[in-house]
Order: C-alpha cells, then sequence, then structure tokens
C-alpha cells in the first residue's frame, strides 16, 4: 500500500486524478493540500466524492506532508509548482508534477514562454518527460516526472515515430488541435463562462500556445532533429476530449501505408495507443486513458488525426501510467 | 426618429436589446453606459456588433445622458437601477427598467427578498407591470415600465386568465422551470463555468427565489387572488429558454377544454402568445418573442406548460414591446 | 470465473454494461448477440471497444448461447426481451434482465400500458424489481431479476421509505424529471437529432408515459399503498443523467427534519445512496452508481430532489449491482 | 410585392430562409412544396412557424406553382433538383438553387464527385455562382443563381482575392474546417443522433468530401489559378456555425500586414465581411449574415480564420442576398 499525497487537489486534473487514484488497489490517499486556507471539506471542492474519501483539505506542509506520504502528485501551476516539488523531493518522495516547470530541455525557453524565473533551474532538462510510450525507462528509474501537457500528448504519440524513423520531413508540421473547454482549468474566467463559449467554436491563443515549444523540444529530445510545429488550439463546446488533426508531408516515395506500419509496429504491444482506419472520434476515448491515431492521404498532405481524454490521457491517466511504472506496479493498474 | 439610450449596456439582456434595436426603424441608438471607467469600445465588450453602430460605451453623467436620450432602457442590477432611473424620469424621459426595482406591490416584499433598502420606495406599486398582454392599458400611458422577471413572465401569462376567472385552485401552484444559463447573467461565476453546468442539471435557489414573489404579487394584482406559488428553478447546459412546467387543479366540475377555449379567447388576437396543442419547445421560440402555451390532464393534476426565449420575451423582447406601446409604434415593431 | 453473455449487446444500456463488466475481475464475456444478421464485429459497432475484447456479435441461438454462458444479462426491447429470457432460463441461466417486461405486478396493467400480448405472462408479478436497496433479498436468491426503470429508480428511492413509514400524504405525489438524450435509446429519429434537441428543452410523453405505472406499481408492492403518481419527464440536451424534482405533502405534524433523518437511517449502510444538503447535481453521479437525494421545504410543500446517472444507476449499474447479488460477490465490484 | 416559393421546404435551410423572407417587406410567401405526399401541415414540419404564416405544404407541380411563384427557392437534394429548376426556369421564373448542380465549372467533375448523371448537363459552368461579394454582377442579371456551399463559402471569401492579387503561394492551401451538426440537414442517422455527436469531436469525409472541388473550382474561376486544396471538415458538438482554419503560404517578400490591407479594402464596402484583429468566433457570427475573418502569422504560415453561420451567410441569407441583388432590391434587405 502507497500513501499518496496530492498538492493542490481543488482542480479538475485532481478530480479525476482522484476518482482514478479511489479504484486503485494499492494506493492510500492521505494527503489533499490547498492554497485555500480555509480548509474546505472535499464535498464542498469535490461534492461527487462525497463519502468516498474521509480527508479533508489541509495547507500544504512539508514535515506533516513528508510524514503521511510516500508519493506526491503535485497540481499546482507552473511556478507555483517547481517550488514545493523542490521541497518534496529532497525528502526522498517521489513526484509526478503535472505543471510545465520540468517538461522543457531549458530554462531559457522556459522563461521567455511563461514569462517568470524558473524556481528550480537546475534540475531543469533533466527530468524524464512523463509519456511511457515514448521514455519508459527513464520514468521508470526516475525521482521525478514531468507529466505531459494535453495538446503535446495528443501530438507526440503520432509524431515522434514518425520523425524519428525520417519518415515524413520535418516542415511544414500544421497541428491544430480542438479541445474541451476542461482543459481551460476551474478557475471562472468570461471566456469560459457557459453562455460565451457554448455554442461556439473559436482558435485561441495562435501562434503564442506555450504548449508549442513543448511539442517541438519533446520531438527534439525523442527524435533528435530540429522541428518548428504550427500550432493552432480550438475551444470546443464540451467537457472534455482533444482531437488534433495534423497536416505533414511524407519523404519522398513514402507511402501513407508505411506510415500506419511504422505507428502500428511502434505501438503495437502498448496498451493504451490504438492505431484506427476510420477517423476517432474524442467520445471514444473520453473519460479513459487510450489515445486513438489515424492516418489518411488527402492529395499532397498526409493528414495525421489523434484523439484522447484531456484529463486523462492527457494528465491524470497519464500521471496514474506514470505512477504505476515508478511504483514497480502493473502499468495499466486502475487504467482500464 | 427616437434617441434610445441604454445604462448599463455589457450584459446579455443589453445585447439582445440592441440588436433587436437595430432593426428598428425609428429609434436611433444614441447612448451607451457602462459603470466601468475605461470607457470600452462596443467591439470589445459586445465583438458581434462590430460595424454595425458607431457607439462607444461612457459613464452615465445625467446631463449629457438627457441631452441625447429621449427614451431609456435602463439593465442595471436591483437597487442600483433605481438610484439611477429616478435621475433620467425627472429629466421627464420615458423609462424601461429591466430590474426588480418596481415590479412589486410594496417596498417591505422588496427590501426583505432583496436584502437591501430600496432607493426610490415612493414609486414601488404604482409602476406598470410590464407584460403587455396583461396591462397594455397601463402601459401605454406610463413614463416608466418595470419590465418583467424571465421566470415570472413565462408562469404569469398562462395562470393570470386561469386564476382570474377561477377557472383553478388557488393551491396548489407549482412551478418548476428550466433555464439556459444566460438567465444567470454574464458575470463569471463557478456555478456557470463551462465545464461545472454543462452536462447537468441541477435546482437552484429553490423555495428562495426571488422571482417567487413576484409571481404572487403580479397574480395578485392581476386577479386580486392572494397565491403562493410553489417555485423551483432549474439550470439546463443551453443558452437560452425557460420551459414551465405548472402543476394545478381546476375548480371543481372545470374541464381541461374549459382552460384552453378560456386561455385561446383570452390570448385571441395577441400576436405573441400561441397555444399549441403538442408541448411547446423552447426551440420554437428561442431568438423570437413568443411564448408557447399548451394544456394538458394528468390523472388528478392539470399540466401547463410554457415556453419562452429568456433574453426575448423574457426580457429585452418584452422590453421593446413595451416601448412601441408607450412610444405609439405598432407593438410588433421589430419584433417579428 | 463467470462467463456472461450479453442478449442485444447494440445499444447504450450495452456498452455501459460492457464498460463495467471489463473491470470486473470475476467475469468472463463470452457472448454478444444482436438482431443485426450482419455479425457486425465488436469495433463497428462500439469503436470504443476497440481491442479492449476479442469477441464479435452473433444472432441469438439458445444452445449455442446457453453453452457457453452462466449468466445472461439481456438488453432487448420490450415483449422480443421476455421471449428470449424465457428460452434462457429453461436452461438453468441466471438472467438480468433489461426491459420492462417483468417489472410490473400484473399482466394486464402491462398489456394496456405497452399494448402488446406478454410472451411470458406466467411470469409477470413474481420477479423481484432489480433495486437492491428495497428488494435485496429476493434479488439474492432470484434466477431472474428485472431490472428498473430509470426513471422509476430516481423516484422509487426516495419515496419508497418515507411512504412505507407513513411520513407523507399519498396524493399530489408529482415527479417532474429532467433526463439526458440517452434515455432515448440509439435508434435515430428526429426527435432526437442533434440540431432538434440540443439547445432545447421540452416535456414529452407527459401524462402517458410507461414509466408511471412502474412508479406507481413498486411503491405500491413496497408499501402496501396505493399511489398514483403525476409522472412528466422532460428531454434535456446532455448525453446522461436524470434529476427528478418530486412535489409531496407531509402528512401533519410530520417536519422536513424527520424526512431526512428517516432517509438518512434507511439508506445509512447503502454504499450508493447520499444524502445531500445541497440540492444534488447530475454531474456529480455522471459515469457513477450514486443516487443522490436532498429534501427541502418550499411553502405548502416538500421538495425531494434525486439525481443519478440513467445509464449507470438507472441501468447498467443496477444491473451488475444485481448480478453481484445474485452471484454472491461483493455488492460493490466493479461498481466503485 | 414578390411572390415567392420555396422547393422542398420541410429542411433547415428552408426553415431559415422563411424566417428572413418573413421580415422581408417586398415579400409574399405564396408556395411550400413537399415530396411527402401527405401534403403536412407548416405547424407540423416547423412548429416554431405557427400563425406566422397561413400556407400549408403542397407535392411540386409545375403548372400550379408558376402561376401563384414570381421567384422560387430550391432547396432539394442534388440531381433532384435541377430536375425542377430545369422546369421553372422554362417558366420565365427566376431561381436561386441551394442544391451544388449548378456551382461547378463543368459536368465531368459533378458526375465523378456525385456519382449521378446530371439532369441539366447544358447549364453547367454558365450560371453564376453565389457569392455576391465575388459575383456580384453577374448575379444581378441572372435568371439562374447557384447558391454556395457552406464550407466554400467560410474558405472562398478570405482566400480569393488572396489568391488573385498573388500574394499567397497555391500550395499548400489547408482548410480545416468546424462546422456545426445542422450542416448534416434534417434527416436523422446514427451519426448526427445526439448521444452520439454530443461532447465528441471528429473529422468526416476527410479528402473525400464534395465541397472541396467546389473551393478549388470557384477559386479558380474567380483567379484564373489551378489550386488544389487540403479540406478536413470536422463536426461540432453545436447547432450552428462554420469555423476554418486556413493554413497558407504567403509569396516571399509578402508580410501579414499586406494581406490584411488587401483583405480590408477588398471588403472595404461590403455589409457583410468584416476584418477582425481578434480570432472571429462563429458566436459573434451566429443568426446574422456576417463572415468574420482574421490573418495572423505562426511562423513559417499564415493562419486566416473565417466564421460564418452555415445557415445564414453559408445558405439562406446567402440566397437571400442573391434574391435582392436580382430583383433590384436593397441588398441588405432583411438580412440586418
Amino acid at each position: 500500500m502507497i500513501r499518496v499525497g496530492i498538492v493542490g487537489a481543488t482542480g479538475y486534473t485532481a478530480l479525476e486524478l482522484l476518482k482514478i487514484l479511489l479504484r486503485h488497489p494499492e494506493v492510500e490517499i492521505t494527503k489533499l493540500t490547498s492554497r485555500d486556507v480555509s480548509c474546505p471539506t472535499l464535498a464542498e471542492v469535490h461534492p461527487g466524492l462525497r463519502e468516498r474519501l474521509e480527508l479533508d483539505f489541509c495547507p500544504f506542509e512539508i514535515d506533516a506532508f513528508a510524514q503521511d506520504v510516500d508519493f506526491a502528485f503535485c497540481c499546482l501551476p507552473h511556478a507555483a509548482s517547481a517550488e514545493i516539488v523542490n521541497q518534496i523531493l529532497d525528502r526522498g518522495i517521489k513526484v509526478v508534477d503535472f505543471s510545465a516547470d520540468y517538461r522543457l530541455n531549458d530554462v531559457a525557453t522556459f522563461e521567455s514562454w511563461y514569462q517568470v524565473m524558473h524556481p528550480d533551474a537546475g534540475r531543469v532538462g533533466k527530468v524524464p518527460y512523463g509519456i511511457p510510450e515514448l521514455f519508459r525507462d527513464k520514468i521508470k528509474s526516475a525521482q521525478l516526472v514531468a507529466n505531459p501537457g494535453c495538446f503535446p500528448s495528443s501530438a507526440l504519440l503520432p509524431l515522434a515515430p514518425l520523425i524519428q524513423d525520417e519518415l515524413i520531413e520535418l516542415s511544414p508540421i500544421i497541428v491544430d488541435s480542438k479541445t474541451g473547454v476542461s482543459g481551460a482549468g476551474r478557475k471562472p474566467n468570461l471566456k469560459f463562462h457557459f453562455p460565451e463559449c457554448n455554442e461556439s467554436v473559436a482558435a485561441y491563443g495562435g501562434g503564442k500556445h506555450r504548449h508549442m515549444p513543448e511539442i517541438d523540444q519533446i520531438l527534439n529530445r525523442f527524435t533528435g532533429f530540429e522541428v518548428s510545429t504550427v500550432f493552432t488550439p480550438h475551444l470546443i463546446p464540451m467537457d472534455r476530449g482533444i482531437l488534433s488533426t495534423i497536416y505533414v508531408k511524407t519523404k519522398p516515395g513514402v507511402t501513407v501505408a508505411e506510415l500506419q506500419t511504422e505507428l502500428a509496429k511502434f505501438y503495437a504491444r502498448e496498451p493504451f495507443v490504438r492505431l484506427t482506419e476510420q477517423s476517432p472520434t474524442t467520445k471514444d476515448v473520453a473519460y479513459t486513458n487510450f489515445c486513438d491515431i489515424s492516418i489518411t492521404k488527402c492529395r499532397g498532405m498526409t493528414v495525421i488525426i489523434s484523439a484522447l481524454d484531456n484529463l486523462i490521457k492527457g494528465a491524470s491517466g497519464a500521471a496514474v501510467q506514470n505512477f504505476n511504472l515508478m511504483s514497480g506496479f502493473l502499468e495499466t493498474q486502475a487504467l482500464m
């Protein structure tokens, strides 16, 4: 039985994480922290979890935390996260960090895109990126794993093997993503007020979204090639799900069938990645840890479509997959 | 050509009002005020109105306002509204007020339900309630009209004639209402954050909603009878529309057919109320000024269902209908 | 390990049932039948289950079925179901039947509301109704259980104990229910075509819904009292969830606190029924086997609100709960 | 007063057309035809139009039709439409045809993409394409206008002027479109059944959608250049609206500012096309005849985003705009 603590457990990813962990036979949830000093009850914050867990929120305090926790999930915003992860690691506790703090390859890129000094700069670039399908071995032996961004997960799973095997051109790589509103987090904001985003579609952050350098750098880390993706996220009036429509060119002479074969081989023994003939839908992967991928040709371009649940395979499901690996459990435990 | 000013023009009812008035051949919109001192442009607040009106927001200032405006719509929150309506009326300008400030029959009920001192108590109880189908003559000659609440409109239109003609019992009168989220206004709030209220239904304010005394008092004003309705509003994951399912008992010997006949007669010459055989749907009245009503029997109870668009017949459409009456225009002008 | 077969496994309840059973450690799914003679693959019918189960659809044939199956779930429409359940029972196989065929107390009521001859009339009235919270002992020892209707589940859970203990009047009992569209099944129909029911609310089948006599008869079976509920279902633009707002009168002298205490006591040891202070929301119970219930007073009436997921606690979750009881497993197995 | 007849008036585009025409001061609607031989009433087919128009459906019969109609809108499916348009034109009546029958430049392309013999092949390639912003002069003097497809409208409005002025490369031109479900028509189908497409996003018809050659051919007709767009439509869980995200490359040395200036100049006097700095949203153009367009740069690519209402600017609004031009009315009549 592993005693698990969740830092910053009031948002949507923490809620999904709690639901998964409550089904995990090897887990006891022992700490939930919040920066809300009023110490709300679990039922006040997550009414759907009433009677499922006898544990209320407390402020984060490292000594108390370290005493009760063997493994930590940190769901704080960027910069705030590294400050605390830092302390937890010092106590020898393993951590999966949901923030962007440890995902990138270098501090300069982080500081330029996030416009804040990195509070734990020394670790940046040395932390395994938490997509087990790409970095399983490093994750297994890590004390800290950087849980991946939701959009990057949807782009990296199909692109990484194809670029690594030099089957597609490095430019253009256009990632046109569509996401449900839970991806924007739980903090009220006019943009995500129901009557504003319901019955509407719009692009946001075009050309400036922080997941763009993340996609580039992890592709680089995995393949060694420099890429510069064109990434446009769109907000869709639904709770959850990401569909990424990716436009690339195959290398001369490479067919779509070869791309399909490559991905099929690469993911043959992976329980959570499925190649589909039909275009995937976000509904088919909603509330699951699956990522579905299809590849077709349209005139000169190859169109790759991937679908995943932004809160599960794009966040909390991936986190538990990483946790299982780091703890020596069956990788699919609590995730099927 | 009437010069129209809108006070507090940043919310959803003001947006709908603007859209209707832009189609009105006798209206020139000359003032838009906001309590936001940054004086935002129209396109910043209502991007859908870009290029449709050359007018930006300004703070409310009575002299400037009175100089440019012949007729005012006031879309401020309760209490804030009466403070300004007061000043506008003093300049001889006609006003339709969207707030609850002038709807009720007495100050005591207002102050007990709204928990605030009424800033213009002297007028309360003397202002016509802005449902033309019930109070047309008073509205025609008024300087000030209290635009009705959205839920009350859906309850009063079917109930008022039936109670007046003593066709139904005064108790129980159960009004179970379902509303789209725009009814909650435009201010961000966790309850109306997309991922919270999408894919969910819940009752809110049960037993304590301020539209409950409004229904009672206007029924009393119209019929002379004292009633005490049981009102439960529910939030529905859609933009707009109210469906009220109303459970009443007919007086002994009265049939459902007689209720239907009475309503058909009462609304025979009304352009905006339609009696339907099928249960009405909010979709059929969305973006229109119609209220659709059906009556059926279920065992001992009579089930009356009414549907309207909370932002049109429940707010801005009714306001223009009142404006048309107060200004001597065709009542349906800009509303069909 | 129990070998499970599902008859008529192409619809939404079967899909949810499959998802739950795939998490059940004691279950092997061995048969999926469909009336579609083309024998579609699992991925064609339920693409979300790709790679999760190696089993395609076959037509129902009793000998082949009986050979591979120890326990059957039957998801066929009414009348069609009893014809097949009949055969399965003859082979000594236990069955949970999702149809209405075995729910009512007498054949006459069934035939009058469903307008069809009952193909297995002899069993009607003798089959336990599958709400374990009300009929656990009978379910445990049954060979056949009638899985409850979704609306009835939401009405019976709060009403049955209160009526049994004579805390509320038998009339009026008004059940105003709101359901997501999955409750209408998977067969395309203009009423459930996305652009027809999205952004709309309407009542349907008012006064004539077949779940009305089911509520009455099961209340009668559990309490001995005759009741005649007034039931109005409404269609809500969301996938899943039922919220029932129930209006009743307490017996003279009985307080709302006493009702709350009674329900709290009745459900104290039940894992799937939660009493809540706040009004329940369908979102908090979506994708779970919980039913949340609140009770408040509004003027002369008592307002009881219950929320459940129509496909889980209202169908497939209840079915697995019954299966667990009938098979001697932990009742919550695969359901938390 | 022009007497207008609508052929095939049971679908969503006909409903929107009727709503617009009911506001048109110069129009009398005199005929509604349907292939449904039961001659349904208007209220049965479009309950929202109850009491707004005293006219029921009749089968199409050319003599009766020609007697009552000065101008026809034809809303039939492809191939079926040309058979009837043919007859109407012979009577000297002007027609706006909503189908694809007269949109393309040549019969061979039509027959290869629509897999049917063209019933009026002689006219193909000679009929003005009904985007007034591009083909106004030809439309003004035409007897027949081919109303544009909804996706093509969203792609052609931004692309045509930029290609004509040789500001962007002819390849790649990637059009990634997102549409509400009303675009799929009113015929029930599992794909558009509410619980299938709600809370889901998916691509459909990728590489094979019939609007792809339409975009190519009209771009060619307007600019003289041969283009071959890569078009991927996606289905979004909302009623209406199309957002097209278009990825192109500028010619060497051309800046995004120059593209913006070109479009601003081209559309300077157009009432229905608006250039926006912010990314457009479908909500801001819903229920209007506007098309909003933005242009930004992202790394090597230029990202053009256009938004329109598929049923208005993408269908019935454009049709009335064409009707106004063909009839000598103010182009914006009934459309603001």
